[in-house]
């Protein structure tokens, strides 16, 4: 039975739930053939994650490993093939929590990097799981600047071989997933040394471990690298070798080649390598960012208006959490971030698509604004996500820190992509890097990618509203959006260019003006995301209220953007003090709008209790009935040895009664 | 041996780190028992928390149950006696990785709300622990708001005994420590029913186990909650009451007695109640908030001058991460509010022993002011502090994410001190509250609190700093953050009143402006906190260079709270765009400067290796090889049954050779 308070919420829904379920799925078929997926994997107990909070690491990975092996048994038998349309929903079905992620990375990068000859040799042993593959990059000295990485791999001509080698601690190999316990292969990139030259990173495939009785290859010292915040189901690893020799064939070579009397041949262009890492951070952003800060939100918006908690007014009952203005504040602009982020993964997704195509003709061209677009928003939507999941983690109070209410657990998953395909600080210098030269551009006249055009549309105006209900104008806000992405990269343009005239070093002079330049980048993502928020409303179909719920979101979405950063809209006067007081009250009444509709927009999102696996956001809303229920469950709740050991001669001098 | 990249940074200090230690313990001697106190514990190995993170929540809970009771031994040992110097560091030497820290809070709370009788039969037997107690008042559904508890207690004439049930499952009590799976007895919070009316919420002692074998007593259910995002050395518990039966003299009468005959005697004011939380609130501020955030500085900042990562210019050798303009930004602003947040401590520390006499002397007058100010700080440090903890933690990047960095615990432990002992919005608004009182007091011409007396000095004017150098006087931030909180109050106060006149209901008045309540709640503390900075380093005495760097630190405190919050300062005018322009320069340059004192200034805090226990931020800097060591020995790298399992069939056709 559904409890009271949360039914009562569904009754009043403005909109019809199972129509922006389809909308967000990209059509009812969709929506069909993802919940199949969802049933069976839920409906098999080996993919059961009821237990997952009261296990150690240990007992994780060996349950991601089953889970894997189960899976490819699974995939068979339900017929799912890797071009067919229910492949992408079994990792968001599973919840991540599977082993062997790193194999297809494995493929993947032999598939791009390998010769056709090596692709034929060693994907189909991959495909049939005849080896278990890694792929081993980050070292324990280095991350994100690859130039540095310092595992060795120097040619000997003699043998034809390549010896590989760690020549000291900081080198070793560290974090690679699968590789800790599983791999038996891996992709090691090493700096290539032919004749005592070096040639630069480059990548071989290293076989690890036996594949007869799994011990470690001669020369190879791998091992887990222990606990971490999460991720307790993935054997991430550390690599060590010493004078390891793998065949010459072994150096994946579709754009670099060893001939065998030591000549080093480069082929082809690796520009499409780039276009590999732009894909990799656009395709994590569903399922590693957006599902769980919609969880998030799920779980904390059904819990507060179970939660009763104090009087609103004298002589009433308590109130509903979500009935506070504070609790609103919290929860709703996460829920409203929750839709414009889904919506500009769709607009990256369409961008990406295109940008294949031409890369397929050759055509390298946008390939700039797409490496520009795709580091800016894994930074600004995994740093705006995490933030958000923990906002809703806080806003269950202290439920919200257990574990069960599986908010934990969410959070701690999600900062990690804060950390890695990029860390964020660097990615959005990245994209201010591409901003600021496409700033001096414009400036000079020359054309610029379609994405930063505006840059050239710099009006010196004021904002033009009037009232409140100005402010529940696309045309207003992202104007106003616009013209603080624009001031922001033209002013720090002009720093830049300032410090180097006055005698900075251009290096120098670079990381000066580069926390003002993270602020640039954040705020041209704000405005593209705002923008295209906007835009997707006014496409959407305005029958079953979905355009007017999601006309409410983006609005709530901007004025929360302007109201939590008002000093940018007023810096230079384009917002008035008067106006930014508008701005203030059309946000607090959205909240209080959203409010009504907080409980369908979450149940859109179409989440079963098992993939949620919380005890507060359950569809049900029986919150404490639940965590008993699963408190009771706990190792914790064992006999402990404790009390013999301890506690009894503490107490040994009680009395039989007090 | 130290690493030379950390042993660099020690050479060029600008001050004396020993005398900046002293000062921040309050004097050589103080330093010389707390280093005393530190050796004592940490040469003793049932202290040890060197497996710590590869521990489960059941291995934790012993061990710390464990120390527990070795605790009492060491005490008596060392002859360190409550009111001895030595015993206020003890907890923070342990790392608060102990048990029965509620047995302490359930002796408080019969000091103060027991008769003298009560107290002298059960303050012995708890303090030689003949029974191990605990707090029971938090319910499943009840937290901050006591009154709605639904816990019964009903008092039966015949047979002079108060017979206590759990009504339903909200009503179950939920999270107090040491219930789980130590306590014997516990205080528990209940209504009180005397002939079927209720007097509202009551404490009365409650034997829960068997003092002969541990069982639960007769109607009693208890266990522990389970997996919490920290703590797990803490055996948080639930408690279900069916009809048990505790004698009349059980319940705690000091304030309120309930005579044989069913009579309610209300005796003696409770207002010193009220001050008891306050204590709490602003007790747990040291050890639980400012520890950790030194800690966590101490680690990251001590990385990042021994991480180095790609070129800061062309040709050179990596640059440590520090000197980058971005990772200063992410740390320093941190490192000050550390030292910040240290001076506001001592100021309302010495504010409370001062109002301590005051209560003594039956004078309750600055028992708001008192209870305005620690709810705010408590809100605002531990706010601030978790979000400075976690910036540290993702500034590492990866190695941040592993739990041997030590980030990841003292980030999940850190988080709960927003929600315990007063959610932090919640007291936000209490101290919301007391500024709109003294607010409309000082616009009637009344009398109010020191720390408000400022309210009356709201002066039209613009800031007068005319370049950025102005910016590093204090006079001229302190007034400007005055002017904001000044600013905030009151036009919270006129909206509020607005509403009430347009014909707002009160209480529906007052959540419109919860949200901007909570803003001006902040305001007021940063101000505060602020003033007391700059008051403290003009204080200081001018030798020995500490003076000097406490100056820029109170600088850069001030400056970052202006250039992370612009639109406070732009709004009215009060500061202008080239003035904000200003901050930013001098808040910049500011960076620069504390950098090159970073790590003098993180020793000062005086923490050995093993109370920091992380891999990344001990004295000597040697982060790989630590790294290595201790993930070699994580339980992750014992033979696991996953292979012979799941992967020796996954690939059972495997090639002997590839």
């Amino acid at each position: 039975s559904v409890n009271p308070d949360l039914a009562s919420e569904r009754q009043t829904a403005s909109f019809s739930v199972e129509k922006l379920t389809a909308l967000l799925d990209g059509g009812t078929e969709q929506t069909r053939i993802r919940r199949a997926v969802v049933e069976a994997i839920e409906s098999d107990p080996v993919f059961s994650r009821e237990n997952q909070y009261f296990q150690t690491q240990n007992e994780r990975y060996e349950a991601a490993v089953r889970k894997a092996v189960h899976l490819q048994k699974k995939v068979h038998d339900m017929g799912w093939t890797e071009n067919g349309p229910e492949y992408k929903y079994i990792y968001r079905a599973l919840s991540g929590d599977v082993a062997f992620l790193l194999h297809r990375v494995f493929m993947r990068s032999i598939s791009v990097l390998g010769s056709d000859k090596q692709i034929a040799k060693w994907i189909p042993l991959a495909t049939q799981h005849k080896l278990i593959g890694s792929y081993a990059q980050t070292e324990l000295g280095h991350g994100t600047y690859l130039q540095g990485l310092e595992t060795t791999a120097v040619f000997d001509t003699a043998t034809q071989e390549f010896i590989l080698n760690t020549p000291k601690i900081s080198a070793m190999k560290w974090w690679p997933g699968d590789m800790g316990r599983s791999a038996t292969h891996t992709v090691v990139f090493a700096q290539l040394y032919i004749h005592e030259k070096c040639y630069g990173i480059h990548p071989f495939i290293v076989q690890i471990r036996s594949l007869q009785d799994h011990s470690l290859c001669p020369g190879v010292t791998a091992g887990d690298i222990g606990p971490k915040m999460n991720f307790e189901h993935i054997d991430n690893g550390y690599l060590l070798l010493k004078n390891v020799r793998i065949p010459r064939e072994n150096m994946l070579s579709k754009f670099c080649e060893v001939r065998p009397d030591g000549t080093y041949v480069r082929q082809g262009s690796q520009k499409i390598n780039y276009f590999t890492m732009t894909t990799v951070r656009i395709s994590l952003i569903s399922d590693e960012v957006l599902t769980p800060l919609m969880k998030a939100c799920t779980i904390a918006i059904r819990y507060s208006v179970v939660r009763r908690q104090s009087k609103l007014k004298p002589g009433e009952q308590e109130a509903k959490i979500l009935d506070y203005q504070t609790q609103q504040e919290k929860l709703l602009p996460q829920l409203a971030a929750a839709y414009a982020f889904h919506f500009i993964n769709d607009y990256l997704q369409e961008l990406f698509n295109r940008g294949y195509r031409e890369i397929q003709r050759k055509n390298f061209d946008r390939l700039p604004e797409l490496h520009a677009l795709s580091s800016g928003f894994k930074a600004v939507i995994t740093q705006h996500s995490t933030a958000g999941v923990e906002i809703c983690l806080r806003a269950c109070g202290g439920h919200g820190y257990s574990l069960l209410s599986g908010l934990p657990s969410l959070y701690t998953k999600i900062l990690a992509s804060c950390i890695y395909e990029g860390e964020n600080t660097i990615l959005l210098l990245q994209t201010a890097r591409f901003l600021i030269k496409c700033f001096m551009a414009v400036s000079a006249g020359q054309p610029v990618p379609p994405s930063v055009t505006y840059l050239a549309a710099m009006k010196p105006g004021k904002c033009p509203a009037k009232n409140k209900l100005d402010f529940l104008s696309p045309d207003i806000y992202t104007e106003a959006y616009q013209h603080v992405a624009v001031r922001l990269i033209s002013s720090t343009a002009v720093k830049l260019q300032d410090l180097i005239q006055s005698g900075v070093k251009k290096h120098d002079a670079w990381n000066q003006c580069t926390v003002q330049l993270v602020q640039a980048a954040k705020a041209h993502c704000h405005y593209i995301a705002v923008k295209n928020f906007a835009e997707t409303v006014e496409k959407l179909e305005t029958k079953a209220g979905i355009q007017k719920i999601m006309k409410h979101l983006c609005d709530l979405f901007a004025l929360h953007g302007i109201f939590s950063n008002t000093g940018a809209f007023l810096h230079d006067g384009y917002t008035s003090a008067a106006q930014m007081d508008m701005v203030t009250a059309s946000y607090l009444d959205l909240l209080a709008v959203i409010r009504k509709d907080a409980v369908p927009l979450v149940d859109a999102f179409d989440f079963t209790d098992k993939s949620l696996n919380s005890a507060l956001g359950s569809y049900d809303g029986q919150v404490y009935q639940r965590l008993y229920e699963w408190a009771q469950k706990s190792p914790t709740n064992q006999m402990s040895p404790a009390y013999e050991r301890y506690l009894k001669p503490l107490l040994h001098n009680t009395l039989s009664k007090l």
